[in-house]
């Protein structure tokens, strides 16, 4: 085993932001790193808390991670975080809004800068998840800001997504909510104390109500797994066992400035999970999550090795499609049969172009 | 030719609409549609605006459309609506502010849902903007709303980014705005009449002033190419005709509701766009964007052809990953291997699983 790999199951604290940090730059060791950790993985609860700035999502997350302390369960967090180093004011704030649990050796606190590498954050994420999972945590709390594509394929590799809103936050907040209720497991209306408060859970309850009927519509027809998701029925009971059928988004108001709602918020995430690990719809969604990750992973591979294997032939390709000799659909597919085979590209059919060193 | 991209050419409105919707679907013969038109395109001038909702971009996008109409330009419009079916409002009331322009047949405005495909979206929309330039446009305006990938994706396609920006709306503000500095090529103060335009504008000749050097260290050190876009140069010359060097984000400010500035902003995309057209700098910036769109073109195609080659191989693996006698990264490599060769997937190493019909 890789001695990185042996120091993070034994819960070396530097060992372990090293194997995130490689990770994350995709350098060293990371593969093998990697590699030895996945057979020790798999314990953990990954939740991703997910929603607009200002919603209130640090602080939430903080009493989150109280919650979770009190239970006597091992946090960790993957806190995305936009900031670039000229920017770095607002999150450095909410960074320290955490430092409650800085000196706590349970709780393990990494921040993940996005970069925009096209695909690279959620690839990051799902790899820094398996290392603290890996590491002993019971709960990996991934954090992120903004809305969007990176929301979209963080929430994909979280077991429960939260999504935190805020009421009264101007009519485009209102849309910028598409796309997260399809992957929305439980919403969090925070600053349930502000004026709105109740027109936010009116407006999330409609969202949930629709959602079912257009999303199975729409999802059926482009091979979505939406209806699935959307369908309406009540999840877990009140008893406490969880109830077959698929999981309906719960709504939970939480104060989290004042701790208010807090509990009723994790009891809503705790039924989510319970429905996700204790029923056949569950297994079914986990397996189609794992099948979406195996796709992402194999189009990064395929990537990967495509470009070191064409190399010269890409620049061929590249160039061939600059001067208008060929189009990029054309190029690409001959690409494609060019990893298949040979590795040369030939741009018009006969000759061979871009056979390098 | 493919009938349809005939009647593209031919400028007829529903077959645009036709084809747009193809592409986006990739469904139908887009491929034929697009390998056909392809040799009719490169003349428009793609025009990427995006910034914080509530920022006033689809104002301001409209007060574009109506300066680039008195030039007797073609205008296309691409809006990335993030908008769901349930939550069609405050986007609706957008597309309606550009209603003026809906008589117009030199302006053709088309919406693209996002629905979270990763990567999808700036897969249809380079598709959508190379439909619209062989339509005819000469500027394609790719409007997007929200922050993080998509915005990023969206803005690489394009030949010009304009960045919106409006003040004081709150701490995170300012931190969203990372990432997106570095695909910035004008960044626009609008509701500049308001408390805070000043400070918002010293706080982006900071962010640019820093970019040169912040981003010419780190990007160097990840491979990007952030050094060359933001080192410090002045680009188009005052007299008219762009200097040579690398481009630095210019800034106009702008009050689009009472159609304040937009002149001035003008001048700053076309003193972009000479840049790009017009000098060695620029040229080397259309190369690479091209390469990094080649990537992604291949990194789709290679996916598309190995989930239809490998099939069943593919189902074995999630199903050996699911039952973890393989962890995916060995498995995504063996899948690559298989995609390379047989199309078989051997968890173990010896025997073949799902060697499927």
């Amino acid at each position: 085993m890789h001695p990185i790999a042996e120091k993070v199951l034994a819960r070396d604290t530097r060992a372990t932001a090293r194997a995130c940090r490689l990770a994350d730059d995709r350098a060293g060791d990371h593969a093998a790193i990697l590699k030895d950790l996945f057979p020790h993985t798999g314990r953990a609860w990954v939740l991703g808390v997910t929603g607009n700035p200002g919603a209130g999502k640090s602080t939430l997350t903080d009493r989150l991670i109280s919650v979770f302390r009190k239970q006597d369960r091992r946090v960790a967090v993957v806190a995305i975080d936009p900031t670039s180093p000229f920017t770095g004011g607002a999150i450095l704030g909410d960074r320290i809004r955490m430092q409650a649990h800085f000196g706590d050796p349970d709780v393990f606190i990494r921040s993940l800068a996005t970069r925009g590498a096209l695909g690279g954050l959620s690839r990051s994420a799902v790899d820094i998840a398996r290392v603290l999972d890996a590491w002993g945590a019971d709960v990996v709390l991934v954090e992120t800001v903004g809305v969007g594509q990176d929301e979209l394929e963080i929430t994909r590799m979280a077991h429960t997504t939260l999504v935190v809103v805020a009421p009264g936050m101007g009519d485009e907040v209102q849309a910028i909510k598409a796309g997260i209720l399809e992957c929305a497991d439980v919403f969090a209306v925070n600053k349930a104390d502000r004026d709105g408060a109740d027109a936010a859970v009116r407006d999330l309850e409609l969202m949930i109500a629709l959602g079912g009927e257009v999303a199975s519509a729409s999802g059926r027809a482009r091979g979505h797994s939406a209806a699935a998701h959307h369908a309406r029925a009540v999840a877990a009971a009140p008893g406490g066992s969880p109830t077959e059928g698929p999981w309906e988004p719960a709504i939970a108001r939480t104060v989290a400035t004042r701790n208010e709602g807090v509990a009723a918020l994790v009891d809503r995430l705790e039924g989510h999970r319970a429905w996700l690990f204790g029923t056949e719809a569950g297994a079914a969604r986990r397996e189609e999550r794992l099948r979406e990750a195996m796709h992402v992973q194999l189009r990064d591979a395929l990537t990967d090795a495509a470009v070191a294997v064409l190399g010269p032939a890409l620049d061929a390709a590249v160039h061939a499609v600059a001067r208008r000799e060929i189009d990029p659909y054309t190029a690409s597919e001959r690409l494609v049969e060019a990893f298949r085979s040979t590795g040369a590209f030939t741009p018009g059919g006969a000759v061979a172009v871009g056979d390098g060193p």
